[in-house]
């Protein structure tokens, strides 16, 4: 395979710049694509950064990937030459262990890898994400697009931040008749407004910026509450079914685990670099509340959320950016100053390569 | 009804002392029994001093209650005069709402009545509890036990340390095929250890104190392992179905929390006066794991647990102590130096007063 264009911190200090990678010549059960968009992720920047740890340099972030099938291995039998197809946060697991087997993969016993920054399951190698030119990825981590063409940059943000808001949506059975709360307005918690409405729940967004109210509405909340107004948060108390709360930055889990009823269950998506304050466990024995995690989603669960979004007409609010203003992108996304998602054109690569 | 005998705090520095108290005189539903045994639970001691805040004084402890019904009321049916009975952490609760009529009392919308140091439902009085020699107490909060009655003592811990450690492990299913520690060998610990063993599972127990080794094997344990030995805590990493955590004191609930396999869940019974140090969003998110709370249990679930002890033989490791020994009990508590439960021969009330 001819070399690709990319983008790449050179290390944690360094902002992103041109760099050229090699990807693995495709083998029989591998589809190649030409990535035509991907999303930006908060991860991305972490990554980058080295933020959580363990950052191999160069990184080249993204997995929020959409593109066009361009060659597909002699075995590859879900996927032709031309298609438009989505690759998420994965592109290999074991595929042997109990949760593959239950397309678990995200939870795989031997670690899954990432679609950046992961150890490659044979070779040792580490790989490179979507803010390049091209991708070869084995089939089975590869998604079907049932959205019209017009829509597939908006797609793109689905294959993060739509699964990683879906998926524990779907664990908790969130549906008709069930109050639920959106912690943040973010580029999670934009998506888990728009998937919890389509559901059928009543959706209520938790926000800190009342300026947010009306686009939470357009967006297919039934209400808004500003969180830092004990009045407004109290008239909610031992109300909800289910919350899901998007928001990395370390904050009270308390004033949220005490507007879950009986039962109720609070999910964290965003993870934090430093811990949350400690959450009371008076709150949690009183109603028998709960606190999960959630990562991501598997890659059939995937594939269900796409489907799903495209049955509904979902998609992410993006802004386009040019693959140069990537940093420019970042510093935005620091101060909350995107709605809802950046997504890079990549036919911008080349002009900025 | 004659004034009865009782042990009371005077304020949170004040040491129990003799009091006597007014019981109600038995309604149509009301049962009244005499108080043989009442067992000692940390939650006596934490509202005797107002640890948790909300005590009224004089305070009478006590909700570990077994006895013999002396008088029942005309429309009362399901106990009669001469029979054992058991008395627990409710008296009543508004038995209108959605959780009274689902059998969770506990988690009343409208509040629970407390066995003790709980306002009444009508008339705003508070209620003392078992540390006295006779009781009242409507008969939908009365307790049948079908125990031998030479185990009768015994049995007086299973109404808050049993239905606290019952009701988490039946909510998650425990049961054959399991894996499911235990934190903490006290008064709920050694319950929950004898409760799960019953219930089929595999149960190891975790312990700060190698001497506690033996008498957890004794109780039902397959295996104990010393929390503060990281490599014998590493050995168990992602292995756990459930997790009952009985610790009260704040500690570092990750060091559990990564025990658990996909989809395990750590509940909380014990409630620590401060905030244990705040577990990891990562530890919950990486493989699904839930915290959850949960608080004693509802009557029906409470007959079902006093049923399955007394089915499997299963009674509270206990030593008796007289009325008057009672400050030395709670010192001796506040050193674990209890196996595993004090339980006050009430017969010891009299000469005590």
């Amino acid at each position: 395979m001819p070399e690709s264009l990319a983008y790449a911190a050179q290390s944690a200090t360094s902002p992103l710049a041109p760099f050229s990678i090699d990807r693995r010549s495709p083998g029989p059960t591998d589809v190649a694509l030409d990535i035509l968009y991907c999303g930006v992720c908060h991860s991305d920047l972490h990554t980058a950064r080295d933020e959580w740890g363990g950052t191999v340099y160069p990184c080249v972030p993204g997995h929020e990937i959409v593109g066009r099938v361009t060659s597909v291995g002699n075995k590859v039998s879900k996927f032709k030459v031309g298609e438009l197809v989505g690759v998420g946060c994965m592109v290999d697991s074991c595929q042997h262990c109990k949760p593959c087997a239950d397309g678990l993969e995200q939870y795989c016993d031997n670690g899954f890898t990432g679609t950046y920054n992961g150890p490659e399951q044979s070779g040792g190698g580490n790989t490179y994400g979507g803010y390049a030119n091209q991708l070869v990825v084995r089939e089975s981590f590869v998604l079907r697009i049932a959205h019209d063409e017009k829509q597939l940059a908006a797609v793109a943000p689905l294959l993060c931040a739509g699964i990683t808001t879906y998926s524990p949506l779907k664990q908790w059975g969130v549906g008709p008749g069930h109050k639920v709360g959106i912690v943040g307005l973010g580029g999670l918690g934009h998506m888990g407004v728009k998937i919890a409405a389509a559901m059928g729940a009543e959706v209520v967004l938790f926000t800190t910026s009342a300026g947010k109210r009306d686009d939470a509405l357009r967006l297919g909340a039934s209400a808004v509450v500003v969180s830092k107004n004990a009045d407004e948060m109290a008239a909610h108390a031992g109300s909800f079914d289910f919350i899901l709360n998007t928001v990395a930055a370390p904050h009270n889990l308390d004033a949220f685990l005490v507007l879950l009823k009986l039962d109720g269950t609070m999910t964290r998506g965003g993870a934090p670099a430093s811990p949350h304050p400690s959450p009371g466990v008076f709150n949690l024995i009183m109603k028998r509340r709960r606190l999960a995690g959630s990562l991501i989603g598997g890659i059939r669960e995937t594939q269900d959320m796409l489907d799903f979004c495209a049955e509904h007409g979902i998609v992410s609010d993006i802004e386009m950016i040019r693959m140069d203003e990537i940093e420019e992108a970042y510093a935005r996304m620091l101060k909350s100053d995107v709605k809802y998602r950046f997504v890079i054109d990549m036919a911008s690569l080349k002009q900025a390569a």
